[in-house]
């Protein structure tokens, strides 16, 4: 390990904290703690990194969009370099497969991303000038009064993470300082990155603290930044419990915070689309909802199913697929815990075990595949329990007797991030669509047609949002440039301003 | 009066309120109250027009950009049509000039604001369309979840009215139906623009709950409306301690708020300026300050002047001017209340008067052109009480010795809708202007030159927003199509959706 490890990022200077307490990641693999003790920042450390990352927004903003661009390139080509280190971290302290997961899919993801965004930062798309030259007004996107703090979640150690995700590609594209919170549970995995990306700042001349980071803070120390002056924004990515008390201290204080919280993404398999093929069908939800152990936002955690001769017969279908399958490791032993407390809410309102639905004995933390079932009526009954998200390889199968119950559970769904219908492809179906899509459209972000939702593509038409809880705000995407940018910037205009005087994309 | 005089419109009625609490508005320039007994509607009453607007959400979504634009259209001819009728409430509500303030500025403001939205609603460029053939990815900006609830201040009975200014016709472009809760001090302008709005509806074949329209609702009401299930978000200009209070309930809910709340306008007056057209600037000053008896939200509340022998000068020739005038009208008794207060404070903190200082003694209420002064150093000591917002003829000069402590002013000023720099045109100001400017803009949405904020042009470059606690949020603005109903809209993403079942414009 370099010479700076468990250092924290702040003002330009790798520095040993200041405070004294700490914390150590998890080998999932193992279940065994593993060496390196990180600190917990004090509310002093994360003072420093708000007036640090102030200053570093003053000169950011006056830097060209070349050079942002250049950094955002060099950065991914420093991960690329080193992409058998990270692969190998990322693998210890999450668990999640090197190949082909970590290293070729979600590692160059990550460095695409950053690609585009730097692409964006040249092309400056997302300032969105206007010129009024008739009665000399002009308006132009800019960035934020401060730098954006980012709170990354512990199942994308390189596609999300706070110093190198969407989020972090964002927040940079639009010449925003980044203050990263790494996810505790890979400390080491965004310590790395973080050397990558402050060794691209010096290389490309940013101001020093364009990009600083921190492990852990107490939770008072969260709560106090995102709501404190020099702060631009905040985005989050994690647990409805934490987001929801991050947005209330942010929105206190009129601070912009842009949260992924929670999505149980429903399913809705109509009857036309189970018959054509449902065995496929069944195989494409099995993998889906026990990919990554389940751990991911877009995971199928609710799937209507008619309560038919077919439906059931898929239910058996998928249940087998379940019982099969050797369980994935999950991300740590809280993921576990949180399995079984949401295990058994959806227990106690009624929902039936079909398979699965304990952890799996032994050192690393896993959760059996999980089928349970209610029927329509009782979800209706308990519609706020039984939405219950289970982070995990697990889903809840709500029978359905007819169309007009499925209206009425969409009806009562929250804001999830996707929603998937099957249909089947002779027209069938067609009626039942008709009827539900309306409904479901409006509550969620991304509406799907005949696959899984899993897999969120980095294209600028992808909303990776959606209605509270979902996210904060229905109008904006974590993934997808350069939407993802229009988080981080603030609406600046222009009257009667000497022409001179105006923003280089502003001049005629 | 037409027969439906004080009668809400909810759900395409007009019907006489459920309940027996009622409000009468003020003639300001008699100072009495008026004889109409207008409602204040019950939480019944509310609950009806979210239920009745959010079926009219569901169906006006499906309603063609043609036919909004229509609507838009046939309003805007029909406020034409009864100009005259609308120009002798508002002045009666309102005490505001009928020429050339609501008859030639105001009403003509409003129609053209209308028409423009129509534009909007028909070219559908707010939705931003983005297409990913090779991924099958669509993107599309859509129409919220539910209504728009629009709360309207005292100070535009047209231009900002509820159910007729920016507010509304952003809402509405984006096919949205609205909640019109009327401000209280013009509830019969409202009331007329209601009907004309209705027939409006009504005949371009509009869901009938497009357009609904409640008086006053107690405070509980109007935050249980803000964070309901049903509302799809709400719009509010109005003052900073309800909008505050309606926001914590919004956001709570994670339901959309953009509030218009407060802001001082703070005009930088450089020492080059000064000299070479003191006597022009203090004029403009004047008539910014005392336009409209000062209660407009690009008032110039705070005025930081440079504390020299030309400064002085100045600062004398403003108050000559302030004090031969004859105070204007204030809207209401509130007002006048609201200032005795806002200066006392500004008194307790150690602003001294240079003129006016008190309300004018009679049946309507005014209040004398008011000018206070308070040295730089004092203001650095009370920054929080000394930016307390005076809505009227009311401003505060900071004299400044330096521009280093300038500078230390402007780090201390909150979230502004404008601020202003005048500097002279031979170059002597420029050194301070490259100082200055940096940092006041990080502190307003629109950012000027040698001209006063007052006016606020309907441009698409126009932002009429600004950092909290001028706005909730520094992206969006209130004034200016189509960026206006950017507030208004979801993101909705289609994946792998069946080209078929696309929404029109998304289609190949």
């Amino acid at each position: 390990m370099s010479d700076n490890s468990c250092k924290v990022l702040v003002g330009g200077d790798w520095r040993p904290s200041k405070s004294t307490a700490t914390f150590q990641a998890e080998n999932p693999s193992s279940g065994e703690l593993l060496p390196a003790q990180y600190p917990v920042s004090s509310r002093d450390e994360a003072m420093d990194e708000l007036r640090a990352g102030s200053l570093a927004a003053d000169a950011l903003r006056n830097v060209g969009g070349e050079t942002v661009g250049a950094f955002l390139e060099t950065y991914a080509s420093g991960i690329e370099r080193r992409a058998s280190e990270l692969v190998e971290m990322a693998h210890t302290e999450t668990a999640l497969a090197k190949s082909p997961r970590l290293k070729d899919v979600e590692l160059p993801r990550t460095t695409a991303q950053l690609r585009q965004a730097a692409g964006i930062a040249r092309d400056g798309s997302w300032q969105r000038p206007i010129r009024d030259d008739a009665r000399k007004i002009y308006s132009i996107f800019a960035p934020l009064d401060g730098p954006v703090l980012v709170i990354g979640p512990n199942n994308f150690p390189f596609a999300f993470n706070s110093v190198a995700g969407g989020d972090f590609a964002a927040a940079i594209a639009a010449r925003n300082p980044v203050i990263a919170k790494a996810n505790t549970g890979h400390p080491g995995t965004t310590h790395l990155l973080a050397q990558i990306a402050f060794e691209a700042v010096q290389s490309c001349g940013l101001p020093a603290a364009t990009v600083q980071m921190i492990y852990r803070v107490p939770r008072e120390v969260g709560l106090e930044m995102v709501s404190h002056p020099l702060i631009g924004a905040t985005a989050f990515t994690g647990s409805k419990e934490a987001g929801l008390a991050l947005k209330e201290a942010a929105d206190r204080a009129g601070k912009p915070i842009y949260l992924e919280m929670s999505s149980i993404n429903p399913i809705i398999l109509l009857e036309g689309a189970l018959r054509e093929r449902g065995e496929a069908i069944a195989e494409e939800f099995f993998a889906s909802c026990t990919l990554g152990a389940g751990q991911f936002c877009t995971n199928p955690g609710l799937v209507i199913v008619p309560d038919t001769e077919s439906g059931r017969a898929w239910g058996d279908v998928a249940r087998k697929k379940f019982e099969a399958a050797t369980p994935g490791t999950l991300l740590g032993r809280g993921g576990r815990e949180g399995l079984v407390k949401s295990v058994s809410i959806l227990r106690e309102f009624g929902a039936q075990i079909v398979c699965g639905g304990a952890p799996v004995p032994g050192p690393s933390p896993r959760f059996s595949n999980t089928l349970l079932q209610v029927t329509g009526e009782v979800f209706l009954k308990y519609p706020e329990q039984l939405q219950t998200e289970a982070f995990g390889p697990v889903a809840l199968l709500v029978m359905s007797r007819e169309i007009q119950e499925i209206l009425s559970i969409i009806g009562q769904l929250h804001g999830n991030l996707t929603g998937t219908i099957y249909s089947d492809t002779t027209g069938a179906d067609d009626s039942d669509y008709a009827m539900i899509e309306p409904r479901l459209r409006l509550r969620v972000g991304r509406l799907i047609n005949d696959k899984m939702p899993t897999g969120v593509t980095v294209s600028p038409a992808m909303n990776h949002g959606g209605p509270f809880p979902a996210t904060g705000h229905p109008g904006f995407t974590a993934v997808g440039l350069p939407a993802s940018v229009e988080r981080f910037v603030a609406l600046h205009c222009y009257d009667n301003v000497r022409p001179h005087r105006l923003p280089p994309p502003l001049r005629a």
